[in-house]
């Protein structure tokens, strides 16, 4: 059987995803581009550095909306001594996205998955 | 093959949500009329602008229940010194639908996914 | 094709759902007498009024448990000062089912969905 | 037609799930012995009551890791002034489970969602 | 019938996972060398010891993102008198997976459930 020596690529493969905004990096953009394979994320959390100041921080996501436009809107504020935290609950995107930190000198943090999808040109065949 | 040269139809295609509340445009109507696609919401989070006062901020959502009423119910009570941002968890929703600031000034943000199913009338033939 | 003609009927119809609990109306109940659809709530946030009192607010959910009986269980403690609204990341509950106001004066709003599936008696032959 | 007369058994069923524990009950057990039946815990949320002692109560989990061994771990940690309820997410976990109020006199209260699926000794035959 | 005596192993099996992460033991590390099967976490909750400090206590995790590069990102920041307990609403991560506590002396405790699915090397067949 050849079949259990090639890998199963239509299942999704599933990767680690993190990112680091702050004063000096205000910005992280996710741009895959890759004719060969699907990439999807799936935001988790969001947090703030120990070391924050304790004003609020607010992180933008700038992505594509359903008429073809770009829009940016804050996912989350957060601030030290109110909520350092906070879970995203699966929140997906594919990209390319940006994430931006719009007010704040941070340092904040988004964690979540990070999904690969082998594109399936022949494997119907 | 024509196959992968003809898009999956089927399998609704995610976009990114957003809208802002605030005092001088305290509403924001989804309403997508479209005979050919099937829309849906996927809310994931709420937050206050960071400039937001210090007074609860009210979100309302309007929309049809079972009976075919239409019903107005808070969906998030946020405030900057105590719950700046909150999770939806994937709060799914139809339009048409109205997200309202009852009270508050905002800006209030309310980010999200958008999923575009093309209708099937044909394609399972 | 007559097939494109005839809705879905196994795929559950989504509704929004949503109940207010207050101290002159402190329960709220679901009973869906219905031998044609089964009916199931997704229960999404709880959220206190922007007016409601700076103390305790209890909800409780009473429903059926695997044994048959009938139990009542707070679901969610919120208090202005402290956690004004609560996600509940998709409760899913079958009707009957009661939500009650067992501390506090409210009002105190519940949001979800509402899944209606017509039962499948026929559509499978 | 037979079919519509027997009920789809390898669906799961829901029921709502709940427990209490206290200072003269700090401990609830969930055994499900039953050979004919799987069980399966949803937790979906965990509150104080409004009566409870503004200290920190730890609630802890007890069941078995993937090498065979019985763990203890908390789960959340509650107080009235600060946290009162937190959503779960749908922490699924299988029954033989423990749940105890490791610090703090209570009252917690744990809600969530109970499947029970008939086993599949005969049914796909 | 033989079926009913062989157990389903294309369906993965579900665990407890817990973790502790203290002052004299910052890092707790999933390896699963495990030829036969695939492992998963989808952690659910983290939250601070009862006895904690009043300090920032964060919470990294480093695994590999999907260019193959191993990456740290701190996943929750918690504080006793802020935020004690965070759902991480299912945070699905394959090991080799390392926790690590970046600040604060803990504890600190992470919770959710672990997949193990038997490889389908032959079971196919």
């Amino acid at each position: 059987m050849a079949e259990d020596s090639v890998p199963d690529q239509s299942r999704p493969q599933m990767y680690l995803f993190g990112c680091a905004l702050k004063s000096d990096k205000k910005e992280f953009k996710v741009e895959v581009e890759d004719d060969d394979a699907d990439h999807q994320l799936s935001l988790k959390a969001v947090c703030l550095g120990a070391d924050a100041e304790d004003t609020f921080h607010t992180v933008e996501i700038e992505g594509v909306t359903y008429d073809g436009k770009t829009t940016k809107i804050p996912l989350a504020v957060l601030k030290p001594s109110v909520l350092p935290s906070m879970s995203l609950g699966g929140f997906e995107i594919t990209p390319p996205v940006t994430f931006r930190l719009q007010s704040g000198c941070g340092p904040v943090y988004i964690s979540g998955q990070h999904f690969v999808s082998v594109k399936d040109s022949e494997d119907e065949e």
